[in-house]
């Protein structure tokens, strides 16, 4: 049995390697024209700052390697140019050489990877601009970041590596300006989300500019201007386009191997593509929603790495099967942690789902152990009563709170399951309820509908539109006269049951205070006493005030 | 409706606080003997310690907080002395003035919590000879400590208590030693699993002496000095009994309240006893085991915080059910993070599972993120491939798997389940396979059989018995000289394949590396070369030669 895989990074390596693990006796070779093989991708960022200093840290094994480990046979520098499906042959170009020779596979397996987005921007071609995918391309960036010490930065795009490269060129002593086009940041989020993030990144001194886009960027022979669509100018010594990532599929397509619908390489749960013999996986592949059971492209290392076993698995008698994901992502910028699981309110909306979310406001731990708050935001389907995706933000334990979500939305939860879970308790470690836990809770009672919740977004629209809403602040005066949703009453809450005749019991009520919880609270009391629709602000007075920069004692100013 | 709480500290507090959300309209009445309620029960070790300096910060509510937030009369220093459930009543003593009053209740929940065990041991009851259970013998324990300055500290248990005491005595300046009867630190782990926390203490500093028990106390009038059963003799300034804690249950048995196996009270899975409208929550109470179905006793913080809400919900018209746990337990002893949840293997063993095990030793993250190396042991059971416990020991990240472990084993996972997880990854959180990934692909390996798992116990004693077995060390020969399984050949992972032929492919063969991931491509290559019967150790011989204290080259000495 010949095995010959196109591409030696997450997945290429992971194929390899699991199909050595099967079979002894097959020929297994890997072809990828970079140099570099087997790295880690998301370090890339950490190369250019300050956290990886050698390049040895990023990519710790090479052909030797994986001949030694694996007999595994890997040439780099070596670029498939054409793949003849029928009579299972190949064409490799010697990179080095320049020397082209033909081989032949008896399975082939694609993974080939993605590249960077390469935004058809005037100037963009000029030596300060450079595209991050690779280790010589962070080498590029690298080595201009400690020659040239440049003083200014634009980053072009604002997801993962955007995020990432603010950061690193920050901690690097670089002043960096974020370019969205995108209504607002990290636009995989949803927008009461991406708040807390363009909030801390103003915090951390990075300037953050959305909804505008680069034209064209001036300077020669180096950029030293980035021109926005709104006239603004940046000046930049340094540009970096992270505007997304597209998969490399020209080889395979030429091939005749069919793409999906998100235009990357169509593979069913075994990786197998339309062409028999020939499997793809990893970021040249589409994989599906585990949710949705649609097709979606989701080209993340984590990803990459189970695509790669799989298809190794497969290429060499196995059964292994892909069971979909949830594009789980996460990354950290600066000390905050974002990340992201499932589907965002917006997608389900799309989707179809009766959306039910809730903002969660709790700290990780005890603040006698320097608890910090996060904010989670959990997306339930209204009739299943399922999870259908979460959204985390907190300096501490977000990951933790992330990958309970995961597996609980994995094994299909309901919202009123994650109340049981025996999480670990320990005052180092969590609170006696999970944050998890409270987003069980309070979605389980927005299911229950007597005790809904209402966003920020949806009571400002009602607001704006003079609907009839009883607003009640249930937070102390002080705390009220610093700052309140407009037109709120302010009726503390250990008050209101002496002072409920003041209130209508007819009218639609919305009721809040700092995160949720005695506004809960304070909604419990209202409908046990009768009063025909109440709504709890999710997220409270934080959420909301945040949501539309409402600055202490201005908000009644509108 | 009249509800009676006898208890405020979690169960008590989080029932009322449910009750209320659940019925406006209800009278809800705590009484507790204690002046102290709803405060951290988990917190009062670091209390002692320097963590938490402010009495306030563990008790951070009051009956006032109750009666206002709530509308809940909390009456503290009020013991119920007795429960009278035909006629509904309960005798009350309010100790401040030593009255007796009589009062009556349509639903009562009892919540007596649990004390520690006074160990029938003479001179326990000097001055400086001390239980925790409750803030006010934190304080006593705090005073003591601050006062006299102890030098010397003796903890009698190493439980979650004791391993707390040991670490807050230690940051006190107090020299601690540990006395365990058991035959290793932290009973309710695992031998092979506890042993990383005997060296962790050791390196610590603090003193561990297991297999050994405490006969008296010498020392007039306060103790200085422990004699133990071997004749040892400890000096100590301070003792702590931490020998475990038992439910309070006089009162309830005294009315009829029915007790469960355990000794705590049974109640079914909506909290109720036998008796008619009495309910039974929290550390008085027993629960049970969501893997065996079985009563089990568990008095934990968390544990107590649901059965208290469920409690509350029923006993107020809810419907909320308990359903079952696993006692996931965590505690943080120094920088060490020490979890367990479910079945360990010799538990799952009593159980009658075929218990399939495994040891990954992994990093938290990447070695350039500093990444520290956890140990997993996770058991299964061959026969359905569920997972039914695991057991997290490490520096960093321990916390995060142990919950994704409890949430997986909620939704009944099977080990194979795991490797599908989409967890979160990006190098500052985790590697690109997580740790409970690998767990799950050593486990569902092992599961097959072909590939099965040999721990390092089982190796020795077939060693010891004289068992022809083939021990095949794959690691470079310089590690290989350093230390090694007594007897074991020296074979690297990259010369195996051309020395086939210097094996006997019909013995049973056992191969290791330093962890587990060499000795299991070697146990591949062997099983795919038609080796007969090839078993890989268990996390390698960093397992092994910690577990039976194997110095640098001295393991072929017997």
């Amino acid at each position: 049995m010949k095995l010959v895989i196109i591409g030696g990074v997450a997945a290429g390596t992971s194929a390899a390697a699991k199909a050595r693990r099967n079979d002894e006796a097959a020929q297994i070779t890997i072809f990828d024209a970079d140099q570099d093989v087997s790295y880690s991708g998301c370090g890339l960022p950490y190369y250019i700052g300050t956290d990886i200093e050698e390049r040895e840290q990023l990519v710790p094994r090479n052909a030797r390697f994986f001949k030694q480990k694996y007999n595994v046979d890997v040439l780099t520098g070596h670029q498939v140019l054409a793949i003849d499906s029928q009579a299972k042959t190949l064409i490799v170009e010697n990179l080095a050489t320049g020397q082209q020779f033909s081989d032949n596979y008896d399975k082939l397996i694609i993974a080939t990877g993605a590249q960077a987005v390469r935004l058809p921007i005037a100037g963009s071609d000029k030596g300060n601009v450079f595209l991050l995918r690779n280790v010589v391309s962070a080498d590029r960036i690298r080595q201009k970041v400690l020659a040239a010490k440049p003083e200014t930065a634009v980053v072009v795009g604002s997801g993962f590596i955007g995020m990432e490269m603010a950061e690193n060129l920050t901690a690097r002593g670089i002043r960096v300006s974020v370019v969205e086009v995108a209504e607002h940041v990290m636009p995989a989020l949803d927008a009461d989300m991406a708040v807390y993030v363009a909030d801390y990144l103003q915090q951390q001194g990075v300037e953050l500019i959305v909804q505008d886009a680069v034209t064209h960027l001036e300077g020669t022979p180096l950029v030293n201007k980035v021109v926005l669509k709104s006239g603004r100018e940046l000046a930049a010594d340094l540009v970096i386009l992270a505007a997304g990532v597209q998969p490399n599929v020209e080889l395979a397509r030429r091939a005749g191997v069919e793409l999906g619908p998100t235009g990357a390489i169509q593979v069913n749960e075994r990786m197998e593509t339309n062409i028999e013999d020939i499997y793809a996986c990893g970021d040249c592949a589409e994989s599906y929603s585990l949710i949705t059971g649609k097709p979606f492209y989701r080209p993340l290392g984590s990803t990459a790495n189970k695509m790669g076993r799989i298809a190794g698995d497969q290429a060499s008698g196995g059964n292994l099967t892909f069971r979909g994901g949830l594009g789980t992502g996460i990354f950290k910028v600066f000390d905050l942690a974002v990340g992201q699981t499932g589907l965002t309110e917006k997608e389900a909306k799309r989707e179809g789902y009766e959306a039910v979310v809730c903002h969660i406001i709790k700290p990780d731990k005890p603040e006698y152990f320097h608890g910090q708050e996060m904010v989670i935001k959990a997306v339930a389907d209204r009739v299943s009563g399922r999870v259908l995706g979460a959204q985390v933000i907190g300096k501490a334990g977000v990951d933790k709170r992330l990958d309970v979500l995961v597996t609980a939305i994995t094994f299909g939860a309901k919202a009123e399951d994650l109340f049981h879970l025996d999480l670990s308790y320990a005052p180092p470690f969590a609170t006696t309820k999970d944050p998890v836990m409270y987003a069980g809770m309070v979605l389980t009672n927005a299911l229950e509908r007597q005790r809904g919740l209402i966003t920020a977004a949806e009571l400002k629209t009602k607001l704006e539109q003079g609907e009839a809403v009883q607003v009640i602040d249930a937070r102390a005066a002080k705390q009220y006269q610093a700052g309140h949703v407009a037109g709120a009453h302010n009726l503390p809450q250990e008050r209101i049951r002496e002072e409920l005749a003041t209130l209508n019991p007819a009218a639609l009520t919305v009721t809040y205070c700092n995160k949720g919880v005695t506004g809960n609270a304070t909604q419990n009391i209202l409908l046990n006493h009768g009063f025909q629709q109440v709504l709890n602000l999710s997220g409270g007075y934080s959420q909301y005030s945040r949501q539309f920069k409402i600055k202490e004692d201005e908000d009644d100013r509108a």
